[in-house]
């Protein structure tokens, strides 16, 4: 695949002159025609060899396309706030809008190409490296980011060369990294790491392309007409599928709602449980987790004060509260998850989601708001974002509140009644309401599908609120011992 | 002002009881007619006695207000990424959008108080603080932030009641903090404290309201009712006026436009500049400030070719482009500065601008998009921006790019003829033309009120774009140089 590269092909100052004011011309007209108007985003990924003039790219691009919809997205050290937070957090919270153009430094590539630069590479991390990439690069092709991965790659020779010569002028020496000195020493190993990374992450929705770096016009011209091409050309987005499942567990049917509190008991256990979880989060050893706390349920089934009655037991300073209601433009321009990815907690923080991410399989399922394809793959992504959450030390809990039909109807009709509860109540309410079945369909396959022993669903009945509440407080309690004794 | 909280007056559970219904209903409304409809938001800050009880204040304003349009803000010790930027970011970071509600715990009066309450407090350190937010706030009101301080009291005594009665009882113990149980010892002090931070940061437009809070009926009362009555009662915001100026000087007409550089002086300059640049940057020193670099100046200057010559010297990792254009809706529902707060570089990074908050005093002033009292008082408000940036560390350069009328015209018909070039020649940039002389005067009034000796305005000829180019590379280095040796 270097085999081209390497033979360090040139070309004349003149021939790309020549070929300038057509490719930039069309590479404008695609990104207005081929991006902006087709609702896309564009990533392009630079990676290759150290010292064969990548970081070029920048200006050529900023230059020959409308630089307004482009951001250079280079990634470096992690910084503080990104060291806290899962590793894909940095790159989740970067993703442009649809319309715009990322260019991408530092990328997702830089751990899994560590490991294969290696003598001694480790075949277990490599795989895994490798297939975490391909799940977020399907992901993100799938909501219509498309992805184009440059390669920049020249001759062992070259490269000492291009390195000399920069250096020899102190107007220019300060261009070399002291990394690109030593390229030439471990050629062999760094093509083959190249290759191995390529080989396997390439993909038709995420192709790599190898561009001769030589000869700085060469390099100029291929990376043109290669984002050129990718604009024209727009692969097909991956078919992810959900697995298959016979029959979906009625696991709301069978919750029995027949437990109750009385009045002296709920105040009792509420408070004695709200102490636990209060020891808990007050722990040194929390200091290095965090918490996140998700509350779904049917409308009225009251996510509200339950929500309340935790937050009773933390601290202030160490809670956020994510109220998810329908996503705005700027949410709606990326991927689903972006929204969610940007609530991520760090270490010693609780964040709370009154709504969450299972909207996607819930509302925009049931309402239509999403598209079949979109919503079913949901599920997978979900469990993948949660997993890694878990994965950098969230504990992770997910609560459904459930009302029975009845019970539904009876706080429907008392907020109408109640003049400061009204709000609370909409024509949309009772809209869904008439989708009952539809959302406890919904709610089934959900609960089926993404209660993972990592990021457990408790299913609670909320006939009785103080029955729901104190179970709540309880089975945090009770998770957050468990997780940190 | 103290002396109704230190009476520690009581109400009767029945008797909140009895006002529920109406406070509520009451809150909810004003909530939307006198909050959403109006375009403005709200900040409730939360500070007093430690051991008074603010905290319900968030539950209480949860649940008898509409939660979804409700955020606790609650700022502890500074995360990472706040600590390495200047003290006011994190507060302007997390300003509520218009209709939207913030409860704020830990705010900015946190410095003062803690000054406040020393043994022996600085005075001059007290006054700096309260200057500062009494400009913080004043900004705040005078762009649709309503603000309402509460300030939480009660009597010595009942204070080290309260505390030990919650000690008292293991499920309630863990509500008690440590610095809780040491109030009544420093009593004098703090409430000494206290009353210097209300007298000398009590405005109009931005009240302190002492809230009784002995007992919790009554405190849970009069909060409600105070947040009712800010609502239906925003005061009249603050003018804030220009200083006088009788004669704006025309820097832009007394510009020499006859510097030439041919090509070959251009490059070597060039490269020796951009190599002193890329020298400092790669400091350690600059490890620990930052670069703000500001580009203005009039359609078709070069703005966007100046800024690739400085990029050119940068490594891609350490720097960012905002490209400034018209406000999009989630900006402009916040305070003007907010969305260039956001993009406050960390210690170590090059933040350029093409265009920036100067659109408030150039473009939006000469279109009408703001209204005068608001371009009027943005000179100060950018001043003051910018001094917090280099009290922090930043070093921050602006320039304006200047071509004649003629120049700009023969721009103008390249830009029209070129079949890559005339994505860059809109009906506005001809609009604008029209209009040269106005942005002409708005320049100059900016350039005569902004150019700081912190923060200086490098008006530069830009007829000649090589000139231009490799003056602004210069004067980058310089300053650097001068800032870090």
């Amino acid at each position: 695949m270097f085999e081209e590269a390497e033979s360090d092909p040139r070309l004349s100052k003149e021939s790309v002159k020549a070929q300038e004011t057509r490719l930039r011309t069309a590479l404008l007209k695609a990104q207005y025609d081929r991006l902006q108007r087709a609702d896309r985003s564009l990533l392009i990924v630079v990676a290759g060899i150290d010292g064969a003039g990548k970081g070029a790219t920048i200006n050529l691009l900023n230059e020959w396309m409308d630089p307004r919809h482009i951001r250079t997205l280079a990634f470096g050290q992690p910084t503080p706030e990104e060291a806290v937070r899962p590793p894909m957090w940095r790159y989740w919270n970067e993703l442009p809008a649809k319309g715009r153009t990322g260019i991408v430094f530092g990328s997702w590539y830089g751990p899994l190409l560590r490991e294969a630069r290696r003598k001694h590479p480790d075949e277990d991390i490599i795989e895994a490296r490798a297939e975490a990439i391909r799940h977020f690069e399907a992901m993100l092709a799938a909501d219509r980011v498309q992805i184009v991965k440059l390669w920049f790659h020249l001759s062992r020779q070259a490269q000492r060369e291009r390195a000399e010569r920069l250096l020899a002028n102190r107007d220019t020496a300060w261009q070399v990294a002291p990394v690109d000195l030593t390229v030439h020493k471990r050629f062999d190993r760094l093509r083959q790491a190249g290759r191995q990374v390529i080989e396997r992450t390439h993909a038709g929705h995420a192709p790599w392309i190898v561009v001769p770096s030589a000869d700085d016009e060469l390099r100029t011209l291929r990376t043109a007409e290669t984002v050129l091409h990718a604009l024209r050309h727009p692969p097909a987005a991956p078919r992810i599928a959900r697995p298959p499942m016979r029959r979906v567990p009625d696991r709301l049917g069978r919750l029995d709602h027949g437990a109750r509190l009385d009045k002296e008991e709920y105040e009792s256990s509420l408070l004695a449980w709200q102490a636990r979880v209060a020891r808990q989060v007050r722990r040194k050893k929390f200091a290095e987790r965090s918490l996140v706390l998700v509350f779904e349920g049917q409308d009225a089934a009251g996510k509200g004060g339950t929500i309340r009655r935790v937050t009773s037991a933390l601290d202030v300073r160490h809670f956020d509260i994510t109220q998810v209601s329908a996503p705005v433009p700027y949410e709606l321009a990326r991927p689903y998850l972006w929204r969610f990815w940007r609530r991520v907690p760090e270490p010693g923080r609780i964040a709370l989601f009154d709504r969450s991410w299972y909207g996607r399989v819930l509302v925009e399922r049931v309402e239509k708001l999403a598209a079949p394809a979109d919503w079913r793959r949901a599920y997978g992504e979900i469990n993948d974002f949660e997993a890694q959450l878990v994965a950098h030390g969230a504990i992770v809990l997910k609560f459904w509140l459930a009302v029975t039909r009845d019970e539904q109807l009876a706080r429907f009709r008392e907020r109408e009644r109640s003049p400061f509860k009204n709000f609370k109540i909409t024509a949309e309410d009772w809209r869904n309401r008439r989708r009952w079945d539809d959302y406890a369909q919904a709610a089934n396959e959900m609960l089926a599908r993404t209660d993972t022993a990592h990021a457990p669903w408790h299913a609670l009945s909320s006939n009785d609120k103080r029955h729901a509440r104190v179970e709540a407080v309880r089975r945090i309690a009770q998770a957050l011992e468990a997780a940190l004794d």
